[in-house]
């Protein structure tokens, strides 16, 4: 389960849940995060076999997945160095490049709704108090930022550096039935960072892009993705001509020239993708038009 | 004044002072303008005769533009709804690719300075107060809020939108005697934008990027250069081997594709330039070793 080119292109979703070690926490969920992926895929299966576009079926699939403790994003994420938690989100639609992103969100449940009110609004990225009030204000469920916080993630922070880091952050991309293709990211960021560290996922063109052609969600060491301008570079690859998993691949040796680790998911317009990671371990799943859901850790 | 390819690489500096209307303002103080860039441009090329490096000289010259109420950055930054000041900046290295940038601040004088201790540091992007707090325990001069507001930005929050929109943004980018290069770029936003909302200055391969073929900094529609993820995608087709200035042509024409009008500046390691701008003015500048400074509105 690396890549695939279809010779016609069908409704397909592939998600992820965050590059890392293949640690005891994971070996130990290791049923759990299954499971989870595969519901999530299957919800997706339903919705695109209803009519739904790649946007909401992105939106949805993070949302699931951010509402569940094993995975790096919404409730359970991973702890600041100061026990708090921040939350960042992107969304982009491939046709018209619509995009938005949020991040330093203390409040708000579910992050990636956040991104799509601001997709739908004329900024691209909120950042911080604000992002939160505006969620407040468009009816999104605000919590207490203890609410966040798991027994789990609690005990990562005190016993870093000595246990291993999974990173957990989760995204997805979807190919629709009209050929619409859209990406979303959302993510807890790192263990202990210090606060106000943003890292690649809210970043349109770093950990997130969705165009016409191409649809990508990465995950890994959040800096050395930024600076490789990743998921932009490899959309630039795919441009000209380069196929998406030769693309992805050539971008996870970008990020590992800089010193970063990780992985990503990418889909092609013509239902092509490929899920690369250089790291032990990246759940992930796939599900297109036709086929079963398909799920690996 | 549009473009240049040497034959030699030589040390050159570009500035620009932000694309928007040839404004009321900018009319107005249309001599002050020019001086302050040839002000700045004289000052680099000093350091870079004295041998500084290319993030040194960046990092000065924006500061110095900062400083000036002619520009939207730091002090006589434009002012959100709310009448407050928030500030981003970036800088990035070419040649190691290290990048810092900042997004939300409110009291740090010199946003540029702050971007580059996140530049040092493990992180790449900080933002909001966590982001002032770094910068005031690492020595930077903090002021009061409404110390960064003029009285002429005053008056354009409350014209607004009666009078014509002048970006200002201010950026840099260098090539030094070693063959380094560097970007910077300090903005104060858009005039009567919500608190919170981050444009494309302090997003790495949006307004700003360096690698080690070509340097960038962006000024326009925030939000249209991020969608479009400008400089990255620049940078990718300077890589492919598009000469830069057809490359930052190409570019500024996918803005337009998103809606977006600006300009940039970007210079490669031959010490080739161009300065292209899809608005009616773009205050900017440049010197190279062995000319004068030019400058042009």
């Amino acid at each position: 389960m690396v890549s695939y080119q279809p010779v016609n292109p069908v409704s397909t979703i592939l998600v992820h849940g965050g590059a890392g070690a293949y640690s005891h926490q994971l070996r130990t969920h290791a049923a759990e995060v299954r499971q989870a992926l595969a519901d999530v895929l299957g919800a997706a299966a339903g919705q695109l076999k209803d009519g739904a576009g790649a946007v909401q079926v992105v939106t949805a699939a993070v949302v699931a997945m951010e509402s569940l403790e094993l995975f790096n994003a919404g409730y359970g994420s991973a702890l600041c160095g100061d026990g708090s938690v921040e939350l960042s989100a992107a969304l982009m639609r491939g046709g018209d490049r619509a995009a938005g992103a949020v991040a330093g969100l203390r409040t708000t449940s579910h992050p990636i709704q956040a991104a799509a009110i601001v997709l739908d609004s004329d900024q691209v990225l909120m950042v911080g108090d604000r992002a939160d009030q505006l969620a407040e204000e468009r009816g999104l469920e605000q919590w207490e930022n203890s609410a966040f916080v798991t027994g789990e993630q609690r005990a990562r922070l005190l016993a870093r550096p000595l246990i291993e880091e999974n990173r957990g952050t989760v995204g997805a991309v979807c190919l629709d039935a009209s050929g619409e293709l859209a990406a979303a990211t959302s993510t807890g960021g790192i263990t202990g960072q210090p606060p106000g560290r943003v890292g690649d996922s809210p970043l349109i063109g770093a950990g997130t892009w969705a165009d016409s052609r191409v649809a990508i969600s990465c995950t890994g060491d959040g800096e050395a993705f930024v600076r490789a301008g990743t998921s932009r570079w490899l959309a630039a690859l795919v441009e000209a001509g380069t196929p998406v998993a030769e693309a992805a691949g050539r971008a996870l040796e970008e990020v590992a020239s800089l010193g970063g680790r990780g992985g990503l998911i990418a889909l092609d317009r013509a239902g092509g993708w490929t899920m690369p990671f250089t790291t032990p371990a990246m759940p992930r799943g796939v599900w297109r038009d036709g086929d079963a859901v398909d799920v690996a850790l």
